[in-house]
């Protein structure tokens, strides 16, 4: 029997099976700032301790997507080293601040899974949650992703398709913020004046910056998040594979696009929520990645008068400027839209 | 009204208005490690904090230009997004010691306005001040940057040049160092005897090593710094531009410079002053660094027994070793000079 | 006289020398991530906080390598810098453990000398120690190194070749493992169920996966570890040199060796010794690192219940994977072996 993990293919996932997922990580000082120099996110507070602590925070939290890495990565070695395909994020929810010195660890449960009609390939939902080292959930999400069969000839397993919420409901955003000392929080420091009454739905942002990945950065990230995908990493097996290249984390884009669109959204300081994502084509280094955003919904959260929700879809592309707010559904430039991501922040009212 | 920040134009200044610059940052030991990790510094007392104690600090410093960088990134969408050039600096005093967990902001003054004839852009002259979490100041300096008018039509200012001292006063060194103890100075573990009096005016050091850059390298130390100029960071806008290729922040060279200057000056731990930079050649992924020195003066800081400044210029080159101490004067290679920085520097006595 | 290092030639050593290293180093929680976002380390002790106390650490310990090649790189300057060949390391044994905060400094013995028949070049062999902040010695090593003459017509010395031991006795291995909890060892949040019990002689195991390195990677992480050799670092130098590329720092390729047999020997987290280690080819960027092992021993450890011993031969290869147990008598593939590690770590019984 070996004792290398060569990965789970889809006959090994059933329904309602739970999977405690290995390597604990510690974040520290240490993720802050490697995580700060591969993005460049300014938002002030993740980047500031004084900030935070002046506006009500006990010590700064850690960038949400910096948390949802290191939890996502936790479940890639059981739930995608055969992946195909990540799919798709849905009722994704941060539920705890994550500090300086918090553990995480993480578990997945799975709710849904489907064969394909090829034989070959079946979907896999799993619902994950990101623990701390006391035992409470920071994070939950739910993903799906195409997954190999070992054997193409086993047999199928009823299909199950979890019911999704199209959003997460404006009602369950807002836990992992404390109530917020509004009169201390100073735009100027945090970089434009814009709260959240001066936002309004419909209304579209190009975040202007461009932002080059290389190869030594998006594998650097993806290893601190211990993300272990093979496709990012090696360049000898990439080079017969579909594109000849390594693809980088799809997690690269969300926060290279979430730190770009800073420009124009400085003061949503909090990804309260993740209602769905799509990684629309690869990336490959030496790509350029743009963003814009466009307000979908503006909603008040249920309790707080100090902060108030947008929701947002932010549009990422390759080697395309968001001047024009290019969509997928534009001709041309259709393959530069590399993500959709559909999303709900909090900012100071 | 957008809401992003397209950077201010000419226009945009007027003398005496003040910048209160956003994004307050926190450096910690991650700060120390990822910027120990991109330029190789290797100065004791930055890099062991049991040798900092012994000398007298309470803790290890950080690294004074990893200080420099963090008040100048901040500076950079303010003032200098549609800078053309970086034209020099002036003026530069290291005022008190930074320490992890201190948080640094910036605040800058517009000292100086001229217009340029050709009526398209314009100087710009700030004297910026960093400063730490209990709003004292921790560096100083000035610097002028060449900035596009937005409106070749408006009118020109009343052009204002500041006064600005040929080099920082020896008197006014010093402040960021604690007395020392200098008979708990090891001079093995800093790498070399050579104190304040073993070096002469006149001298000439080559520190010998080169290091190439990488593109990885210089974005991942820009977004550290959070310096979010463009033409650090868009290889799919720079394809047009200029240069074809991304331009390294002139710091990047000032600082791999000065970890290179170690071979020669390892006793020179603190930069107490930057009396003039000038960045003569823009540098490129894959070039090499050279660096050497010369010591241009040498003088005792008042009321200090246990260190002296030694001025020193340091040219950098690319892909030119500084045996022959290359200048600009130097026919053939004075293309290959990208950096003539001129400044002091703390040694123990 | 010159105030530069030109590092020491074959002439300067003499057998009892002993040599104190420049700039100790303080390692953080910096260091840590930094290291893990390099190298993708998956050990659960050295990633959480949380499961290193759970089972008997009064903090994570930091990773042995980390300190290894922290230790290594101070003895680069005075040992290794006219080196033309890293030789060979015996009798490394890790003494003590060491926690974020410590700062090490290193010591080293000559212990032999031998010119070489050529006249121009010898072998010097070191005994190197790493010390902790008071003075406890953490790591002592052997290496020896070829190294230029300054002058061929310099006399030869005495030769002396120490008589070191094939490998590091299992009486001498645990001092750096405090008492393990052992009920409190979650063998799924380490990864994998196998123990110590688990493993048979002669057992071989492919790790699997490739990383592939890059430029930017392999200079970070030597400058992290102050490793000034200059090969790793100067392209300009190096495009006129042996293979017109920097040579990637031997001990980047053990530690990503190591981090790849996560997969295999995911409880083996502690690396209690090195019995040798030979750089059989060198490595550049591009190159894909794969690697598999052969346990060669097992061992108790006198005095301890609660972990046993493992010897172990990892041999990394170049752009080959390592399903075939690849070698070194392998025929054509012989040169893509890059590297073999004998060593022994521990495992939880």
């Amino acid at each position: 029997m070996t004792k290398t993990n060569a990965g789970n293919f889809f006959e090994d996932f059933s329904i309602a099976q739970t999977i405690e997922h290995a390597t604990p990580r510690t974040l520290t000082n240490g993720d802050i700032t490697l995580y700060s120099a591969l993005f460049g996110s300014r938002f002030a507070v993740h980047s500031s301790a004084a900030f935070a602590n002046a506006i009500g925070y006990p010590s700064r939290p850690l960038d949400d997507l910096l948390v949802f890495h290191t939890v996502f990565g936790k479940t890639v070695p059981d739930v995608s080293l055969n992946a195909i395909a990540n799919l798709g994020y849905a009722e994704c929810r941060f539920l705890r601040p994550v500090y300086e010195g918090d553990t995480l660890s993480a578990r997945s449960q799975v709710i849904g899974l489907k064969q394909n009609s090829n034989g070959k390939t079946g979907v896999v939902y799993v619902r994950t949650t990101g623990l701390n080292q006391d035992g409470e959930a920071v994070l939950e999400y739910v993903r799906w992703v195409m997954v190999r069969k070992r054997d193409e000839n086993s047999p199928a397993p009823e299909p199950v398709v979890p019911d999704l919420a199209e959003a997460v409901s404006p009602d369950d955003l807002g836990s992992a913020v404390p109530p917020l000392k509004l009169h201390a929080y100073e735009t100027t420091l945090a970089g434009a004046p814009h709260r959240w009454d001066d936002y309004e739905t419909g209304e579209r942002i190009d975040h202007i910056d461009g932002v080059t990945v290389e190869e030594a950065e998006h594998m650097t990230a993806a290893r601190m998040f211990q993300n272990t995908a093979k496709v990012h990493f090696n360049q000898f097996a990439e080079a017969q594979g579909r594109f000849g290249r390594r693809i980088i984390y799809g997690g690269h884009v969300i926060s290279q696009a979430r730190a770009l669109s800073f420009n124009g959204l400085a003061n949503a300081f909090h990804v309260a929520a993740i209602n769905s994502g799509r990684h629309t084509a690869p990336l490959f280094a030496g790509g350029t990645i743009f963003a814009w955003s466009k307000v979908t919904d503006k909603a008040q959260i249920p309790g707080r008068s100090d902060i108030g929700a947008l929701r947002i879809v932010t549009t990422a592309t390759k080697d395309l400027p968001g001047t024009g707010f290019p969509t997928r559904d534009g001709g041309d430039t259709a393959d530069n839209i590399i993500l959709e991501l559909d999303y709900w922040v909090a900012l100071p009212r």
